[in-house]
């Protein structure tokens, strides 16, 4: 199981500290992604839609340990009930706006992500298929629902990428 | 970026041709998740959600192509406009109900995903992060809302998987 990069991410921000930790936080933050060359014919028809799913590579996160203190809260979870960046798999998602479409430069908003980071694919936002009511979610629903930003919790200070 | 599987998916549907196309459409089909060991202490704290969302290996999809048409219409899309399984990276993303956590072992309903298949990442599905208003979404407001099965365009026949 071998990723391919299909694009970047550039965004405005450059490290961890001051990022905010979910799209719906970061309303307006605009950037854009380059699409590499052999995925820009993949585009067709995806302007009609105004947020995308974005699947990235969180390149700079730490080992993923099981029991973490997200940002939102105080207290430790479990790793899979939270969205922290370090997992086995530092997969991100996100949904972002997408406001235009240029040959291979996608201009997005709505960006919770660090500035140069490998995009792994695109999907269509569609709440038919992605809005779900529910009636619980878990320690979420026991903390505040404030403008959080990150810290440099999961954010690898080595120099390596 | 090389990805770990973290556990296995399994579903009623041992191929494509008849599998629900989106969890919408698969509303009370039931399987489970068995995590592998490393991960367990992971989910403490999940069984309060609802709902998960579950990033995984598409690994019986064919080579992807840039031009594809999606099983929700008859006309030709970009891949990236639509969510076919056969894509440069074939994560498949799918928000699931969660019914029990059971040691490492989850029950899971509304499953659209072929059974035996590689998991990858669990997260929790939060509507104040996941769920956004949207005005246009392309071409798929254009086809009916119905319940649509998958077929095997988009299955490997090799025997290989």
């Amino acid at each position: 199981m071998r990723l391919i990069e299909i694009g970047r991410i550039f965004t405005p921000f450059q490290h961890a500290t001051g990022t905010p930790v979910q799209p719906s936080r970061a309303v307006g933050v605009e950037g854009h992604i380059e699409l590499h060359r052999p995925y820009v014919e993949g585009l067709k028809d995806l302007a009609g839609f105004d947020r995308i799913w974005l699947i990235f590579w969180c390149d700079r996160s730490t080992e993923a340990k099981m029991s973490v203190t997200p940002y939102l809260d105080n207290a430790e979870h479990g790793l899979f009930a939270t969205r922290t960046p370090a997992r086995p798999n530092p997969l991100g998602l996100s949904c972002v706006r997408l406001l235009e479409i240029n040959d291979n430069i996608l201009r997005i908003a709505d960006l919770d992500i660090l500035n140069d980071t490998p995009l792994l694919d695109i999907k269509p936002y569609v709440p038919r298929y992605d809005n779900y009511p529910v009636q619980r979610c878990g320690w979420v629903d026991l903390v505040p629902d404030r403008a959080v930003v990150a810290d440099d919790r999961f954010e690898k200070h080595d120099g390596a990428q």
